[in-house]
């Protein structure tokens, strides 16, 4: 039984350039920590992921969504959490906050991925085993598919899932040799010329095969300079990504992003404001065949599936940590399995949750396994920080979700 | 200059059925007030509305936004609002918890609706007459045209404000005649069939020539009984409205509008999720000729756009104390003008602020004066309740925009 439910508000600053980007110039990474208790002593840990300001807005609201919990059976909670989620959701007084979006949507994320780390530990397996020990009618009962109807009957997720069954053994092997990584701190938008270079070697000689740089310079020819910079220093048999973090306007995008193009970018991540649909339509047409990456900001499967049905995204990158949770992860990656599009998580979380969510995703749904993002900056924070190894992650083994952090009780609240 | 800022959280429970619908059964209309005062003893009042629960946290936001006026200058801050608007709304913080959505924006909606309202008081006008006495490139400096530039440059914006010039004094008959209204309190979902045409009836009697029944019901049959109940009572001159308030799928609401559309309804109002916007454009083209109504919901400009751009939308509900405040407001009845789709404000407000933005509009921009959506429930609340006169809006002449709220200091914060 849950018996009580305490949200923590941890910042942790960054220092020296680290982080930044076009339009968050001195973020402070925080979370909102949901920490979920039962009755035999385990303890659930649920994050949402903010910039530091406001973080104490979402926990307030995990606060009000968390109390819905104690009393409860998390086995009862989990066997129909779909239905839980949907009810959440749309708590009638607080849906008028969103919907399904800000901060109420973050506070719904938080108590989410509790009540998943939770589930995993009291069965004593890391997530990703729990997930793909699920059946496939297991898997979307913790599904809320509402609105999604037209796209994605609750029988063709299900159906999805079996299929998928038969040839998980091909699979498998990515436990073994691991989650291949990419770098995201060589390139930070505050970083110098020369920091950027060093960095981009560093990265090869750590054994990461792609890295990305932060796009969106006041000077469109800054990007430029500093994108053949990396393209330079790495050779043309790595991948590099481009992101610019929602800093242009559609016309800005469509003259920087063919100007990027001249050094092959695997893609281009957040070109320009997150909500604009139809200009990444517009922008993913004149960019052809460079592709776009999308989802860090996208706040539900409703507004996916949007993009998923213009055809404008190359990748989805869903973040767990900013869509409801694990639960809405799942649904939005099997929208994009439906639509044929790869799932490239941002990783809110540095990583610690998406690790195991890459490995159900690639096992227990058929996406093909890409690249997991890295960002190294908070390792010294968690309990089982994430090990990579010459550009691989190296499978999690401990129970729960590798979310938990040290020193939680320095934290208000 | 802006001496402090105090922000209230003011609730009202409504009684007997008031204010419920498909979604929200049991609401409880509530204010984020933002009050700024200037050094000449003048208080300027803002507002962003929810239903209950949570506004606390829309409050703790505004404070953070409203700090940032201390120590300024008003009439400085309004000569270039448009850019004011622009770095609030993308406080790099701050900005993660939206962008452009949910709780901070709300927050920013009662905190731009303050300036206005102060800044109308301070020229001793009611808000109507200072936004039609601003040259155009003054009301365009007020806006924040980012993520536009490919349909609203400013040059357009201001083109478009000046063209409308020459043609007034053919519009601002309206000021005497005052604006229509159209009556939301007769067909509240938890109202009894008898009630609901009771209520039509007193509607009819109060001059009212449009009204709204609320539909989303589990068993359709019972919309559409009550739909006719409505226009049976009301006769065929009379406009009828269904507002569904997300309640419907896309299936749902192809199969059930399809029905109601016996009932010849002017529009249907929000029949699916707010950020569908494909959705929409498949379920206006199915039920065509009738027309969709929705923006009740609509976060900001960018998703406005969007609409827009798709051609979904009969009518746009764009409302004040949802979106970013009056600024963002004109922004997207700018862009309806520019897609010549009528504005139809949802009232959070109650329609105390509405009456002067829809005078505004109409008379300075050229909109239709269509009619504008009247909820009573509150009117013992304002110190200048909105007059409603055999269906018609009277033009307020008291200084500011009609949101200050009796009583406020029986509120917390």
């Amino acid at each position: 039984m849950i018996s009580k439910i305490v949200v923590k508000d941890a910042r942790f600053p960054l220092t020296g350039g680290a982080g930044s980007d076009a339009i968050h110039q001195n973020p402070v990474y925080s979370y909102t920590v949901a920490c979920l208790y039962d009755d035999k002593g385990n303890c659930g840990t649920g994050l949402a992921f903010t910039l530091g300001a406001g973080n104490e807005l979402v926990c307030a609201a995990a606060r009000f969504y968390g109390e819905k919990l104690v009393g409860k059976e998390l086995t009862e909670v989990m066997a129909s959490f779909g239905d839980w989620f949907k009810q959440r959701s749309d708590e009638q007084q607080f849906r008028w906050l969103g919907p399904h979006k800000g901060v109420v949507h973050l506070a719904l994320a938080a108590v989410t991925n509790a009540c998943y780390d939770l589930w995993a530990k009291q069965q004593q397996v890391p997530l990703w085993k729990l997930l793909l020990d699920l059946t496939p009618e297991q898997v979307v009962n913790t599904l809320d598919l509402s609105y999604l109807e037209e796209v994605l009957p609750r029988e063709e997720a299900v159906r999805m899932l079996t299929e998928m069954q038969a040839s998980r053994a091909s699979r498998e092997g990515v436990l073994r040799t691991g989650y291949a990584a990419y770098d995201t701190s060589a390139g930070w938008f505050n970083y110098s010329d020369d920091q950027l270079e060093a960095n981009c070697k560093r990265a090869l000689d750590n054994g990461f095969r792609a890295l990305k740089l932060k796009v969106g310079a006041k000077d469109p020819d800054t990007d430029i300079r500093r994108a053949h910079i990396v393209r330079n220093t790495v050779g043309d048999e790595i991948k590099v990504m481009v992101d610019a973090n929602q800093q242009w306007n559609l016309p800005q995008a469509i003259a920087i992003g063919k100007k990027l193009a001249a050094i092959n970018p695997y893609w281009i991540e957040e070109p320009t404001h997150p909500d604009d649909i139809l200009a990444h339509k517009t922008l993913a047409d004149a960019l052809n065949p460079v592709k776009l990456a999308l989802g860090e900001h996208v706040p539900n499967k409703v507004i996916f599936k949007n993009y998923l049905q213009t055809g404008s995204a190359g990748f989805i990158q869903v973040d767990a940590v900013r869509v409801g949770g694990v639960s809405e992860f799942i649904t939005v990656s099997l929208l994009c399995k439906k639509f044929g599009v790869p799932v490239v998580p941002h990783v809110g979380d540095m990583g610690q949750l998406h690790q195991h969510l890459v490995l159900f995703n690639h096992i227990g749904m058929g996406h093909e396994a890409l690249f997991l993002e890295h960002i190294p900056h908070l390792r010294k924070h968690f309990v089982h920080p994430a090990l990579i190894t010459d550009g691989f992650y190296k499978t999690p083994e401990t129970p729960g979700s590798s979310c938990d952090l040290l020193s939680l009780n320095t934290f208000p609240g």
